[in-house]
């Protein structure tokens, strides 16, 4: 456990390394928190949650660091505005990095001397794992949001590559068994595990890509309010848009602003970045749908293996890999589930029962992962949510029928 | 069809009867309309759909008609801006009942001679019946909001009182039927009827009353964040919520704003007018749940059938009956459903496949009916919908566990 | 004064006679409010402030009428929201002419003993017929609001020509009094009469016309940011404006909106309905600009007096008569002056002292009158007061150099 | 001219330098600017006003420097949106020193040629100097809404002490002569000099002191709607207002945010950081008024002149001195007078005639200084002009009767 903490620790200050000073403090919407806000409260999770219990003389480096770095837990206390985190020149990136540090080095002789609960360290750091995508989904649309067009990493791989036409996978109708069920590390929105009953079905072996995405463009996807859910039509309106977020059209042709820089957008690429409502009216399109979630799930069951080399920690973030058959590592796929508690789930007493089930409502699960995820972070069972407009994440689309 | 055409046309003017001329253009908030306005565009409903494809030369009393009462059909045309509903002095009241005539008698001519598609006027109907009720919820707004308080219906009942504590129905986990299936009417929404598998459960068989709402009260249940959903904190914070809408606290004793005026609240009525989340709080309170709409779908169907006296068109707006065991007039229960499509469900072509489908995002399925239902508009499979924040419909509570 | 008083206030009713039910509840934006708002607030100014401190015993309607028809008068208590008045369907027209009828007997009783403070009514009054004008240029903007656009009278009488270029007329630099003195009636920001120096400077014998301002909008006038105040363009921009409120272009003709109809735009009439911002780049454009409030009194306190036939009280709303050297009655003429004190300028005590000074911020001084003033209510030294980005007066633009 | 080039530009990094890389990014609301935001534009200025003209293949560091660091410069091109400037990381602060060097080495060879235009350097060294004041002030906003408080600068020195009450000055009646006059620089807005007759009046020979503040306060001056002008009350009470800008109450005693850290409120010293509004309250408060800006005019040209050491470039941020008789070095002082221009002005024709005159509107004239305002930038005849509302400013009260 002491070398995962190191390791998963030191992954996300890895993930910073190109950053300028000045990059760690942005906030460019509401949804986005700054580099070193991610650096900060992840940490303030483990000194809260591990530390604190156990160390009662324990000095945090400033006792409004509780207030500056808790996310949303009410039984911690009171919480800086959300959309302020943006405001704040200190603590300095130099101070934030010492405050991890500081403990580190605390977490770390718990570990050592069996003291730290290992259940809550191991949540800390899924916990990190999740900040870590944030982190750069985050760090995207700030940058994205200059008009310098800054890059992240040129080195970033080319994403897998779909070159043929979606198979339909047939499953037939049952009572299936879903949810977290073993021994490793699970959400608790992933259980209870327990059985569903769902009609037969088909689902693509592959998600959407862009050329197929520009297919629906030129028909006028974003133009026909026939294919769009109300709400959906309305955001199409108020927002202005027309093509998935980072897409931008110069002359005449489409360019996507990536973590690697301004690029062609990739014909045979996974489409990303696009809302629910979007997904929705694409395949309305196409005449088909969306999977539930728990189609997803049964289907993703008897999938493949999550393949190494297609996520975050192997250090490629446009991976390669296989662009079929694949149900993780390039994209999260939004389904048609509202985000629900599963039959039997109850939250956990105390700060850590707010970490999930407090935000199930007005928000669709999205299974699978990104490349921005971390593979160890991957499973059938895992739940992912966002609001069904929120286009920031590495959200794909995966048709079912 | 004939009579029941006249019958549910002439029983949402006798709704009005007691309305001052100035009481029907007003819009206290954006999702109310205007008393006038769900009377002209329950109106244009059959104008467009009944009568426009079948005479080619029938003229609307003006052109502008088809912008200013078409609500969402986006296949139909442009719409007025909603939130603007109540900025306009003209059609007036005269002129929109002229409207209802001239609509009326071209509708009833076609029924007579055979050559109007029952199909669509039934639903026309069931749709004029949705709007009476939204008229009475509307109303009571305007009505409340108006600091004179002025009275709707001196007459109105007092409601089913509830004098003893709720008792736990047990239903056996299983494969069930859902959704409808027969002869008679029912919305695009309510079907394919298909199997759903669900996990014994236990549920209330009457609903939460309003003295129990006052211990939730007493006991901090407004001021307890951990009780909350996130966003349903949010809101309490924003609105200042501290009671279902329309309490209001005199000298220490809790008043009810009723369309029958302003009365003491009534200890053994069902609690009415609160959201999804306070409802979800409650239940949380309570260390129990809401029900999915499933679940409620199974036990009410087992139930009693509506009983006469308890709805809109039995005249009587706040009707005495069977407190308990009842499923039916006493309010719209939340359930914990996200309201989505059933397998296999497809919106229909044209404009009216608009009906339903399109608002399958964001809303939560409440089953049941209330005092302002018509009678023939109730039963086990409607789907009644709307956000989780809303407060104004007469919204209860039914706990399950 | 007391047959004044009658034949003022009966004048209010008068305006209203072809108004429906419906149009008297109408506030179609904060600036506006309704018809019957109007009605109720002059009543409530004379009730406030002659009745009750001489009776006593005096019941109003109801003890909300305080609330509800104060407009801005905390010394004598709250009010109701301004964004508000178009909400509330009660009290009802019937009653509120009722309640005029019955604090006129009483203002009239009072008028007869010789106990009514003869300075209050006549302030009372004046402020009536200031209401009269704000009526007016309100229900214009309900009525043009609606796409019916619905008419107001549609006997309107065409506005004064001018089918000559303007003249300049000099004015010598000088010590010159301006403010009022006299023994009739002024308000008190017109006071006291003091001394300014004012340069040599020229100022034009009528007001600019609509085709003039059609050439400024044909030369880019509303697309060139440097004809503009910043403020100004900003308000361009958000606003989308390209022409006066109330001009529409249908098939690439402009048509205004008037009490009188729709109408196509009369090239020789002055233009009304410009902010002082569009009066200011208009006067940039021309290479001139606008007067100071003391340069338009001085030259105006030698022009002629108003000629009858010209004002809303002849009966004429859009009136014929002289359109240059006019000052009085084509429209309130915009200063570059912004709204202050004048040296030993001090507010009343009490209530009636809130009338005028406490505006004297952020707000900029028209003068002159429209033909939707009262004649008795002209005066060279009259000013009135607007906020530089409002349209909906009578608002227009007379040069200087 | 070179010198006086380096000396100023010099001066601007010198006020940074114990600022933190992290401090130079953050806009805490729209009237604030990034520090960097204002090295980088007066850059720009100069780049564009001065090098660009003459040297056709100078090259920017990037062409969107242009878009990003132009103010409100329509003439030359579209600008980034305001309130948007604290949300870009790039280009960083290394780059915009950079960025100064490259353009403080191409002017200064200009001036060494003697090829550049000295009247467009001289405006934009004071262009500078009137940044070096933003930037005092939009840091102070910044560290102040930071809960941690940082201190800018720990030796910034006591404020001048009034120790006495207030004498007043009488100034006869008559013409006198206002605005700039003489040989060197002054912004375009203090000209024409031109005459004005002024009443006789007396005015305070030192600014209204803290001490004399908290009677205010103690006596309800935030709490009595009849000293304000309205909106000024719709401010208090929006915005929450109940003491200055920076002041809070610990434990019952008032404390004042400072560029030095957080103190003890000073009761000897004048009163800063509160808008008009609170101005004007606290004159009607005293039973006095504030001077419009040509009575400040004229009892300042005949006080005594500035003395060094009060000023932000002797290095003392609050600086002792002289706190009676004194018009300059301890605040911004407040007139009655709405900012327009002076009879005859008339704003130059290009980019640079967009520096004073498009802001003549809703804004009021404040005259004098602050400590912040660098001595060589002030004279009698300087207008400063901010919103009533504006409170971020060094904006005292002087008063007048």
């Amino acid at each position: 456990m002491e070398q995962r903490y190191q390791t998963v620790r030191q992954f996300t200050e890895t993930l910073c390394e190109t950053l300028a000073t000045e990059d760690y403090g942005i906030q460019t919407m509401d949804d986005v928190s700054p580099t070193k806000w991610h650096l900060a409260h992840t940490t303030w999770f483990f000194e809260t949650f591990v530390i604190k219990p156990l160390a009662p003389n324990w000095r945090s480096p400033s006792p409004l660091y509780d207030l500056l770095f808790n996310s949303y837990y009410n039984a911690v206390g009171d919480q800086w505005t959300r959309e302020h985190r943006g405001l704040l020149s200190r603590p300095t990136v130099t101070e934030i990095f010492d405050y991890r540090r500081m403990v580190d080095n605390a977490v770390e002789s718990l570990l050592i001397a069996g003291a730290a609960p290992e259940a809550i360290v191991e949540l800390g750091l899924n916990h990190e794992q999740q900040h870590q995508e944030l982190l750069l989904t985050d760090i995207k649309h700030v940058l994205a949001f200059n008009p310098l067009r800054p890059v992240f990493r040129p080195d970033a791989a080319p994403p897998a590559q779909a070159t043929r036409h979606a198979q339909w996978w047939s499953v037939d109708e049952g009572l299936h068994e879903v949810g977290f069920a073993g021994d490793g590390f699970a959400y608790d929105n992933e259980s209870p595990r327990h059985r569903v009953f769902v009609e037969a079905f088909e689902i693509a072996d592959r998600l959407v890509t862009n050329a197929e995405w520009l297919e629906f463009i030129a028909d006028g996807g974003y133009t026909t309010p026939a294919l769009w859910l109300s709400e959906g039509w309305s955001q199409v309106k108020q927002q202005g848009w027309s093509a998935p977020l980072y897409w931008e059209l110069r002359d005449g042709e489409w360019f996507e602003c990536t973590l690697g820089g301004v690029k062609p957008v990739d014909r045979n690429a996974a489409v990303t970045h696009v809302s629910l409502f979007e997904a929705d009216a694409y395949a309305t399109w196409a005449n088909v749908r969306l999977p539930t979630e728990f189609e997803w799930e049964i289907a993703a069951s008897r999938a493949t293996a999550p393949s190494e080399g297609n996520f975050v920690d192997s250090g490629r973030l446009h991976p390669g890999g296989a662009a079929t058959d694949q149900f993780y590592g390039d994209g999260w796929e939004w389904t048609r589930s509202g985000y629900a508690p599963y039959p039997g789930y109850a939250a956990g007493d105390g700060a850590l029962g707010e970490y999930n089930g407090k935000f199930m409502a007005n928000q669709y699960v999205l299974r699978g992962g990104s490349c921005a995820t971390s593979q160890r972070h991957i499973r059938p069972t895992y739940r992912n949510f966002f609001p069904a407009h929120a286009r920031w994440q590495f959200s794909a689309v995966r048709l079912c029928r």
